[in-house]
Order: C-alpha cells, then sequence, then structure tokens
C-alpha cells in the first residue's frame, strides 16, 4: 500500500556533476509511474532501483533537452531488455515528431507499443486512471508547452465497524448496501443511515508534480490539499528578475504555491546550477512555508498511509 | 606539448551505474577532439575539465544510442554557453537526420554552426587537418556503417645540430635548406648531405580509435605502429560466438589486433555488462599483446613525446 516518490534529478539545464536533471518515479503500490526523462535517467533508475520493465506510464512535462533527452536510452534499453508491455507516454503535442524521429531511426527491434498521448488541456483534466490512482494533467506557465500532473489516489470503499455489524445484525446484503455508501432499509420500513455504521478506512493520498513554471493564480487551486507538492524553484529571491523573464519560479514563490494551496509538504528542485549551496533555496522558502524540503538526487519519500 | 586521451565512458549498450557509455577526449596540445559520444558525455566532460567551448571537432564511430545520445545535450550545452565557434562533426551519413532533427526541435537560440561531414570512406582517408596533425577515418566492421580514427602527428620539421653548425660553419640559408630535408650543395660544389647535419626533434604520436567492430584483417595495417590503440573487446572468449554474431571482438581479438598491429600500447573497453569483474578480459587480452590496459571512466593516458 506504499506510495513512495524516488527523486533522480534535481539539476536544471545546465549539466552539473553531482545532480542529474529532471526526473522522478512515482511507486504506487507497486505501479510505477516515470515523470519526466532527463539525460542519465536510466542510470538513475539503475541506482534507485526501478525496474525499466515495471514503469507503466511516462509522463513529460514539456519538450525542453534538461526533462527529456534520456528518454530515448530508456526506450532502446527497454527494448534491449525484452520490455513487451505497452507504454503509455503523457506529453505534449511537440514530443510527436520526437517520438517519431526515434523510432525511425532507433527503433529497430523494439518489441513494444509507445502510445504518445498528447497534451492538449486548458484546465485540469483526467487523463490515466488504474486501480486506486488517477492521473490528471494541467497546464503550466512556461515559454513552452508545459504541463504539471497530480497523483491521487481515488476514494476507497467504505468499511462497516464490526461493532455496529454485531450490534445491530447486519446481513451480507445490508454490509454491501452500507459499503456503496447507500443507508440500509429494512423489510420494517426502519432506516439505518450508512454514515451511522461505515467510516472511510482511510485517506486518499496526492503528489502533484510542477516544473517548469512561473507563478500564476490557478495552480493553487489545481493542487489544492495536495500531499506533496513539487515545484521547481530554479532562483532564489535575488534572481527573480531572470526567473519571470524565463518562466520559472523562485523559492519563495514556490512556497507561496504550497501555501495558498494548502499542500501538507513541499519539495523544491530544478536548481539554477549557479548555486552549489542549495541552503538560500531552502531558507528562503521557509521564510513562507516551514513544511520545505529540499528535493535531492536518490531522495525517497514515502507518504505513509493516513488511516482513519 | 602534450598528447593526451582523457577517456570518459567505457560501457556498452546496458546502461551500468559505475560506467558510462563510450566516449573519449583527445587533447593535443590543447586542441580537444571528442570522440563519440554516449548519453551523459557532458557531465562526464566536466568531471574531466573539459572545456565545452574549446571542443574543435567531434567525430562520432556510428549511429548506435550508446555512441551518440548524449550528443543532444551536449550541444545544446555548448549553445546555452555562449559558443560561437563553428563545429565540425565526422560522422556516417546516418548522423545527417539526427542532426537534422536536433537543430529542428531543439535549435533554438544555438549561435553557433555545425557541420557535418560525412564519412563515406572504404580505406583510410584524412578527413580533417590542423597544425601538427591529421586525422583520418576508416571503415570497421559493424552491423551499421561505422568507422575508426586515427590521429597522428604530423612529422616535424628537423632540426640542424648546433655542432654541425659550428663545425661547418654553416650559413642560416644552408640552415633553412636542411631543416626543408634537402642537401646542402655549396658554391665550390660540396655537398653536405642533409641528414650529415640534421636530426628528427621528435617521434609523432598517434592514437586510433576503433569501435565497434568484429576482427578484420586490414584493420591491423590500417592502424600500423600505432602508439596506442584503443580497440573495443565487449566479450570475452567464452562469448565469442555472440561477439561474432553481433559485430563485435572479444579482447583477444582486440590483443590479436594489437599485436600485428605492432601498436605500442592497447586499450580494451566498452565492455559488456555482463561481467562486473573486468579481470577476464585484461587476462585474456595479455596471454596475446602484455601491453593491455583496460579503459576506466575518466582515466587519463598521456603520450609523452619522444625526443630523438
Amino acid at each position: 500500500m506504499n506510495f513512495t516518490l524516488k527523486v533522480l534529478g534535481t539539476a536544471s539545464a545546465l549539466p552539473i556533476i553531482d545532480r542529474y536533471p529532471s526526473a522522478q518515479v512515482l511507486d504506487v503500490r507497486g505501479r510505477l509511474f516515470l515523470i519526466d526523462a532527463g539525460e542519465g535517467v536510466q542510470v538513475q533508475m539503475r541506482r534507485a532501483g526501478v525496474s525499466f520493465l515495471k514503469v507503466e506510464a511516462i509522463f513529460l512535462s514539456h519538450i525542453h533537452g534538461d526533462h527529456v533527452f534520456g528518454i530515448f536510452g530508456l526506450l532502446s534499453t527497454m527494448a534491449m531488455l525484452g520490455r513487451t508491455g505497452k507504454l503509455e507516454i503523457f506529453a505534449p503535442r511537440a514530443f510527436g515528431p520526437v517520438l517519431k524521429f526515434f523510432m525511425s531511426y532507433f527503433g529497430e527491434g523494439l518489441n513494444y507499443e509507445i502510445e504518445h498521448h498528447p497534451l492538449l488541456m486548458k484546465e485540469p483534466e483526467k487523463v490515466y486512471e488504474c486501480k486506486n490512482l488517477e492521473v490528471s494533467a494541467f497546464p503550466l506557465n512556461h515559454k513552452i508547452d508545459c504541463f504539471g500532473f497530480l497523483f491521487r489516489e481515488t476514494e476507497p470503499q467504505l468499511n462497516v465497524t464490526k461493532f455496529e455489524i454485531a450490534a445491530r445484525g447486519l446481513s451480507l446484503a445490508e454490509i454491501a448496501t452500507a459499503k456503496r455508501g447507500e443507508d440500509i432499509i429494512r423489510e420494517d420500513g426502519t432506516v439505518i443511515p450508512c454514515a451511522a455504521v461505515t467510516y472511510k478506512p482511510y485517506e486518499p493520498r496526492s503528489y502533484a508534480y510542477c516544473s517548469d513554471t512561473a507563478p500564476f493564480p490557478e495552480l493553487s487551486e489545481w493542487v489544492n490539499g495536495v500531499d506533496l507538492l513539487y515545484h521547481e524553484a530554479t532562483y532564489p529571491e535575488e534572481m527573480a528578475d531572470k526567473a519571470a523573464q524565463r518562466f520559472h519560479s523562485t523559492a519563495i514563490q514556490a512556497a507561496r504555491c504550497a501555501l495558498e494551496s494548502g499542500a501538507k509538504r513541499l519539495l523544491i528542485g530544478h536548481y539554477s546550477s549557479k548555486y552549489p549551496d542549495l541552503s538560500i533555496f531552502l531558507e528562503e522558502a521557509r521564510t513562507v512555508f516551514a513544511e520545505t524540503e529540499l528535493a535531492n538526487d536518490l531522495q525517497v519519500i514515502d507518504i505513509p498511509l493516513k488511516k482513519l
């Protein structure tokens, strides 16, 4: 029942020695989702112990090199390792020619299907669902088409308390009715309100990925109440002008988004290579949002199940 | 006056944690030449202290991902760092569409010219020359068009010994004649043979890069007498069948090429990911050619000037 983020890369565009460019894996109860694929993603997956064959879908925020140049090696390696399962890739329209190029010149021997779902939405839209999980995508505010992703567990089925089953002598049919969220109506006309005998076993968990983006007002609504918010923070405040000009955010802007959205925790990353010491990012963000953490390569963040 | 090889990556196609795929830099008296560009090459260049802007030319052996997927990030980074100097890329014809793709979708903001020189030769041919250096390319024996490269210093100008200048009272004009390699003929008809008063100040140095290839008889002639031969050795002898089937070489085959070519030293690499312990490669190669070394990431091999 895990819900675990594995951070693979936290650098921005210019290469640095000790950080890879953007890439993350979200593991939801053993289902693996790759988010962005900067150069070297496959080596970082090896380091993080992520199976190449178990990745079900890839979500690419935008088609800038530092978020996508690792896809070629990754797709090739999946082929060499004998992947046969279909791979779904959710990515902006601009990924179309990238995939076509790859398939034309490096796709020989690929024994699995790749389906590109172009992201075109102007507001949040569900793009993927599987048991217990839904993923929606939403536009960000970057120089080119760019999208964020919200991974959210679906509402769990209600449980009926053992005490109520015994006390009220609930039949199997009545239990099933209550689990569906419906009130129980007995033959004699008695109504047992669903709420009186059931409880939600846990709170659905959620993770939002927002990179790259300048701030914009709708974003905090779109990621409202998320358990963990990853928000890029390319620059500290002294570079706010450059951030605006390049459609990026400062650490404080990321923190404001977290605060306004009511996120539980904030993870910042995508640091400019000009700052080998990241403490300025953390200090600035925490002036606005205390529950901020710096993202680091190979960091593992588990969001535990909140039993109710 | 250095002639230095910096090995950046030594793995073959499947990603492993502690080795990058193929890439090397040859530094000839401060002129930098990149040979192959596997994924992550730009980070390895950073680690090795190689300037992105000083690379004069890139030589790509063939268009398989593990030799070329790092080119996209590298070309982008050169642009971000403000490169303006022309970059020449010597690569098989198949690099044409790769470059075209890159320029179409990631070439925005590129302020330097990239010139692709397609390699088409059937036997060794000079492709590049600059002061003190010539580079020739020659076909290898791989599944797709693949080329090796021979970097060789040009013959140095002859020196005239101080002793002979004094003893024979050579004039400046006579010294210049001898330096050109011509005999000195004096007005009285006396002939002073060039060889009697001159010496070659040093022996030109050379490096050959041969990856990926199955063995073939001409290769040892084409790299005859090279100071340092890099030859792929993807498999040990127990995998000789697989090597042949995949148009690769075993360590022993690489060593035979070194022996037959009269190379001074052999460097092997491009190891199959199945062998975390490389001692088998070294042991096998040394049964044929004692001066074999294992290539390692970030290894630096200097070929000292041999003064005569």
